[in-house]
């Protein structure tokens, strides 16, 4: 997923927020099911952050276009694991290892059942 | 209600990204509501922008603190207008007129009925 | 110019909210820039919201695709403004009028000179 | 540091957007210096944001107060890492260990010398 670095991205520094590539990730998790005409509102629940991990390397500026991949790292019983890069060009500036657990709309833990494992499989 | 400017508020440009005056606004008129126990979430309904009207005067930069005041311009049958002004210091940075709707959960614009009207009328 | 509405956009309400529109209709502007190789920071300055008046139709929704229009109304000597639009799908849920000021780096404003002219002409 | 939760925090799932956490503890980094009239820009340059590592507890909601609370935990040649939590009355909600780079305004990695290891000491 190709995004484009706008004003709302950067602060004052001159650079892109430091949270906001948190944001250019969550939007390639969410364009991962759009594309496919789905939304990352299932049926049952949807999935929330647990855990990050991130490392930034490098900054990117107004109009930048990043590049951000998303792969499944591991599937657990009732969360799974991306780890999630941006590169402008051919440098890696960003890295996210991110914990989405799957929970019900009352925002209780709930396992993932197998659909969705294949789903999410079929996707990431 | 005093807000200071951080760093997420800013852009590349040295100053406050222009929407989040708006936003600043917002957190005026939510506070009115949570200074007083309540909720802007009321029990029949919730308020949302309908037209706004800003200008522009001066920028606010990081770590400035700034007043926001909100004053009733006019209630309406389904709405209400509010003007708010953004202060640093003494010199008037930003005027709003906003006018807020008041709708259903499910999005349909409704009256709003007589203790609503009271409980804006002493809360602006 | 598309924009996809992401978690980010929205709010509690379940919607986009409200001063995002406006942000949308920023990156439309700048978009104009880097669609041909430019970028909205020009060698002499660059331009700031002045003033807005926006008028909000109808809400979108995470997963919506929206498209947005600028169209020049006006040229002035130190400003210009723009007439932006929303459409979701055939259905209008946002237009924005909004006067931007031509300034130099150190915020002071100035003419916007003949070439600076063509350009903006050019874009939008 | 006392931060409450607005519209603008939270997104369609009803809870503060996960990145939105990690603005909340820079607010908190930020105004550490803002509490002593000072500004985390400094003279010779100011701090960027290398490593996170967060955990995601419990959500907000609009209206909720939260408290941010930093301890500084290990002073680098060349960075800082402080531990954030982020409570919601006796219940921690988030937690965030980050790593901070001290950079010239050109962007490059610097020594942060005695006197801004004494000043951070001193904040955090």
């Amino acid at each position: 997923m190709q995004i484009r670095v706008y004003y709302e991205d950067t602060d004052t520094g001159g650079v892109v927020y430091h949270s906001n590539y948190l944001n250019f990730c969550e939007r390639a998790r969410s364009d991962a099911f759009f594309r496919k005409g789905l939304t990352p509102v299932l049926e049952g629940g949807h999935f929330v952050a647990r855990k990050v991990m991130a490392d930034f390397f490098f900054s990117a500026k107004l109009g930048d276009l990043l590049d951000v991949k998303s792969t499944l790292l591991k599937m657990n019983g009732a969360s799974f694991v991306l780890l999630q890069t941006i590169h402008k060009g051919d440098e890696k500036i960003f890295e996210l290892q991110i914990t989405l657990a799957y929970i019900t709309f009352e925002g209780r833990p709930q396992k993932i059942n197998a659909r969705t494992k294949e789903l999410l499989g079929s996707l990431f």
